[in-house]
């Protein structure tokens, strides 16, 4: 099969070096043109453009950074959307809004052209490894279709139509930013209550308690290491999507609301720029 | 070494048993006498009331079920305390106040008694195999000194001076209630904007969000199996402790605030005897 990869930057270059290894005839662009070179070595075609690297292809990946970007490159004037071929494929891996995945598909059905929103969790390390986390939403046919190019970066679950992978990723980031909360609280009360906040994480490794947050996190805190990793504005990001998102459903969180409002007063704070984990820093701040 | 084992409930049965298994000379009572009868077959001692089983031992295990009930039978009128030889430790196991293990801690310094507060997490599972995680607070040398004792029940944490195991016990209590709270708002989230809810939580596990509550309580959530494990109303005793606790130390915990106020509109609704992960059905209620 041939494909077409667009946006080859930290994880999309491992994503469509990995494809090309598996056997996909793979055509890739990037808007700094830099990220691709290396690619070339590997055996995939540069494209001089999104539509280039489009055209004349089985499926075409988009891991744009942003919601108006993908629109802008898929949809746009002489768009990607206009160069596929009836009966392909458009696999959206960005992690975009709930409603951009469902106008997209929309978009993509009147001309013809199957739709996937199936965006990652892992980071660099899962698109290296082909580990990654991928929540599909799609037509069960669709995405069963496509299942080989998935099975060539990670894990693929289908949870649902279109916009379901994106509504997954949502959960997926709120209960990481919760979660940090959470473990936040609980060793700052031990730590003020007189305990070893280091010694009661790791007391409760391995109990009701154990979280991959509580493991990775938590021992950041504890070792006051805040060098991102995830740094917390895009964490705020976030939860003030899962937040609209929430709103327009007419659906209240609050707990998620609290995690937003703790991220909110980091970033005014302006510790934006460390890592999320750093959560710990507003809360001993808050209650200095 | 010889030991007293004071309340062999459903949790204290299992662990005086082990010790026994161990090589530790056991005596045991229990308030309730046909709790007691089986530890007769294993070889156990059955005393006849918790002052003659903690009659010239080495040391005490106090395992009875809330910090009023302990101060009764260990500081009362003729209480264990009393009878306790200088230079041998009382082990406090239940999970009570941090103000009442300090206290008792104090009054046994006065007698020469060695005190450590060591709470546990795990169940009736990790009592009856002998994996429960076990939070010690104490002097380090006296917690040392019981390391043996200990082997035989589970995995044991120091944690810090005495009240730490009561404090870590209050984290792990803490991270339960709001990673609860939290799963079940994100699969809510999913949930109502159409996603499967029950494909969402597998496409999350192996992720950052991964945790001991995405895998137990979330797949109750997703299949609606409410029956106890862990009743909403202990979850609001615990979520209420933690908050005095807070409160007492000047702490401000937005998310823990906001997780003990969803069990409390549970336990107020009715639902105090599911158990925790019901908190789902109470967001439900609430998003009506």
């Amino acid at each position: 099969m041939r494909g077409g990869f667009i946006g080859t930057g930290i994880m999309g270059g491992h994503m469509v070096r990995r494809l090309s290894e598996a056997g996909f005839d793979m055509a890739a662009w990037n808007r700094s043109p830099e990220k691709t070179a290396p690619l070339k070595d590997l055996g995939i075609e540069v494209a001089s453009s999104a539509v280039a690297a489009a055209t004349a292809k089985d499926f075409v990946i988009c891991m744009l950074s942003s919601g108006p970007v993908c629109d802008e490159v898929l949809l746009g004037e002489g768009g990607v959307i206009d160069v596929m071929q009836t009966g392909s494929t458009l696999i959206v891996m960005s992690s975009i809004p709930v409603e951009t995945a469902r106008k997209q598909a929309e978009i993509c059905r009147e001309k013809g052209i199957y739709y996937i929103d199936a965006p990652v969790s892992g980071g660099e390390k899962g698109a290296r490894e082909g580990t990654l986390a991928i929540m599909a939403g799609g037509e069960a046919d669709d995405v069963a279709a496509m299942q080989r190019v998935f099975a060539a970066m990670g894990r693929l679950t289908p949870v649902g139509p279109v916009g379901s992978g994106q509504l997954a990723k949502l959960a997926n980031q709120m209960i990481v930013a919760s979660s940090i909360c959470t473990v936040a609280e609980a060793l700052l009360l031990a730590e003020r209550g007189g305990a070893d906040p280091g010694r009661v994480r790791e007391a409760l490794l391995g109990g009701f308690a154990d979280s991959t947050i509580l493991r990775q996190h938590g021992l950041r805190m504890v070792t006051n290491d805040f060098v991102p990793g995830g740094p917390a504005r895009y964490q705020l990001k976030d939860t003030n999507t899962a937040l609209s998102l929430a709103a327009g459903l007419g659906l209240q969180l609050p707990i998620a609301i609290g995690a937003d409002r703790l991220f909110a007063a980091m970033v005014e704070n302006g510790d934006g720029d460390l890592d999320h984990s750093a959560v710990i820093e507003e809360l001993r701040r808050m209650n200095a």
